[in-house]
């Protein structure tokens, strides 16, 4: 084990118009941003062995708060030593606060000013999620980087809806904040900026909390129903009003443009679950363009996904084979298909890294727009 | 690559007892004998990478003639350079005939003289397979080894449907030897001693078979149904009768008791899909017995599989992790029980050899043995 520092930062190392290109330095060890972060929604990524995640570059993982306090239970992963060593991942782990999750997946959910409480999908139970309780849950967790409770809305809303969600989430900032006070040295908690698709709420939930004073702060309720033009224009307001020297986390986000287009705005940190979900459904991102490997013009077709890559995956294997593997239900399909993947995000921002810190992300991003725009499978 | 030797061979190197432990050389490498084949049905072993069963100490494969031939055909796969190449496998493959699983797996089968007509499961059409079109196939995936197509009896059965099996193997197995002179230099093709539970014909078998000659030996019709006591009596009388200098494999066996037993007859191979199998159903195996990781104790058990053991899964996870996955639903708990078990199961052939050379199997048995015997899981 490395030694762990006692204090979260975060050092800009370039900037290239609003682009940057950091370190943060975590407890368990440093992330490179800009940085994808893939997900270990239940302490796993999707049919993906950790070692081979690693490998493939990530720095970070994200964890689901609501997932691991219904099961295992938070109480079970602390008393087994906390998340990195539950699941034998020594390197840096951010997890969310739940609440994105009660919203989108519990059934029976009710909003108060005191919590949000809910019914578990698992086996029925009501259960109860407070800022104090979000902040107990993944200091037993062990997060490296916790987030505050917030509330998200569903895009488009009424502009009072999202007003009251934007002034709930800051009020439960500040209770979150207490709430974390207790944390180990070193632990990071960031806040979240809510406000829908309207400008003016962004620039007032973001100068609140940064009042407040959190580690990061991260842009939620986006990627949410609305346009990628809304979400751009948002990404580029929020941004410029946050404080330029702490990390930006854009939540949720995306498509490797949607991710590029967020970084040429000043973000630093994504997390997605599409390239482990597009894997195992027999999607794969390649330099050359999209490939559904699971059409059939792949049957015969003895070259691999990317002769040149650093993935083995994409290397080693014809896209017969792996068009044969999807055909048969083989699930080392969807595994071999989600490395492709994760490698190539993670390729996606070594490359905007390397970029931004030589003075020419615009390029980067006009490269990767011409690219994606001229080169796509016949038949995606 | 290796350069490929031009003929198939085999080299016993100790003796002890009944028991052997030798080397045998394909055109892709060598064996080592008693050896475990992992199960790669349709050109890929469930859940695990190919790279992970060779660290395990897989130094050989089984694939399925039956499922490659209906998907994604042989002649495709002979056109993408064979199966080694094909699944990017470049060490021995050993295929059955695809008689066994015609018999198993598909609908609407009628066996005559000339061959087994069957209705595909995946498409419904009607598909021949003759001892001809059985070595074609075979010699189209560039099988190391190719086994000549038979007749399986399901036990128990009367003795004169056995007996009418066995013959017309026997005329199979003439038709199948003069079907694979097209081969390449190098390839091996084993007859198929059949007899049921019947010692007479199964040594009627062995002769007609040895008249015939085959680079090796199979015993198949077995583990179809009989005690273990049979299965073990049909073993000692048949590997006694058949040539010592020749290899002797004992199809679809078995449990880690029923290999050790039938290595202390004279067995020099195996194939079973159980360590893949129980792997995903939560079974593992391990020195210490048996263990189903879904039972509710190992909830909270930080203890891994096996501190010692060679295998990185049972090293590095814990009880409590590993049942996590399964209660969760994650492919990465299979994928994880599926590896220990393969290399449990290559741990016990190592172990096997190293005896026997040693002088000292009837030991290894006896400790085998014991050691099940005494530990086990206790709500296995």
């Amino acid at each position: 084990m490395t030694t762990m520092p006692n204090s979260f930062s975060f050092r800009l190392l370039a900037r290239d118009g609003a682009a940057r290109s950091g370190e943060m330095t975590t407890a368990h060890g440093v992330v490179r941003t800009p940085a994808f972060m893939p997900v270990g929604t239940q302490a796993a990524i999707k049919g993906v062995h950790h070692a081979d995640v690693r490998a493939a570059g990530a720095d970070i993982l994200l964890a689901n708060t609501y997932h691991l306090m219904l099961r295992p239970s938070a109480e079970r992963i602390a008393a087994l030593g906390g998340l990195h060593q539950f699941m034998h991942w020594p390197h840096p782990i951010l997890t969310d606060s739940g609440g994105f999750q009660v919203m989108s997946l519990a059934p029976l959910r009710k909003i108060s000013e005191a919590a949000v409480t809910f019914r578990s999908h698992l086996d029925g139970a009501m259960v109860e999620l407070s800022p104090e309780r979000a902040m107990q849950v993944q200091i037993l967790l062990g997060s490296d980087i916790a987030m505050q409770l917030d509330e998200c809305v569903q895009l488009p809303a009424e502009r009072s809806a999202i007003e009251r969600a934007m002034q709930l989430s800051l009020r439960w900032a500040e209770r979150s904040k207490r709430g974390f006070e207790g944390a180990a040295a070193g632990r990071a908690l960031f806040g979240i900026v809510q406000g829908g698709d309207d400008q003016r709420l962004r620039e007032e939930s973001v100068r609140a909390l940064v009042g407040i004073g959190f580690d990061g702060y991260a842009i939620g309720g986006l990627a949410v129903g609305e346009a990628q033009s809304v979400m751009l224009d948002i990404v580029t307001g929020t941004a410029a009003a946050l404080p330029v020297e702490q990390p930006r986390y854009l939540m949720g986000v995306g498509t490797p443009a949607d991710i590029l287009e967020a970084v040429a705005r000043g973000i630093d940190m994504f997390d997605c679950v599409l390239p482990t979900r597009n894997g195992r459904h027999g999607l794969a991102f390649t330099r050359f363009g999209p490939i559904n490997i699971k059409n059939a013009h792949h049957a015969d077709d003895p070259r691999p996904l990317d002769p040149e890559g650093r993935c083995p995956a994409a290397r080693d294997f014809s896209r017969a084979y792996l068009h044969h593997l999807f055909r048969s239900g083989e699930a080392l399909g969807g595994t071999l298909l989600s490395l492709v993947n994760l490698y190539y995000y993670q390729d996606l921002m070594a490359g905007a890294r390397a970029a931004i810190v030589n003075g020419r992300f615009a390029d980067y991003l006009a490269e990767a727009r011409a690219q994606w725009a001229a080169k796509s499978d016949r038949t995606f």
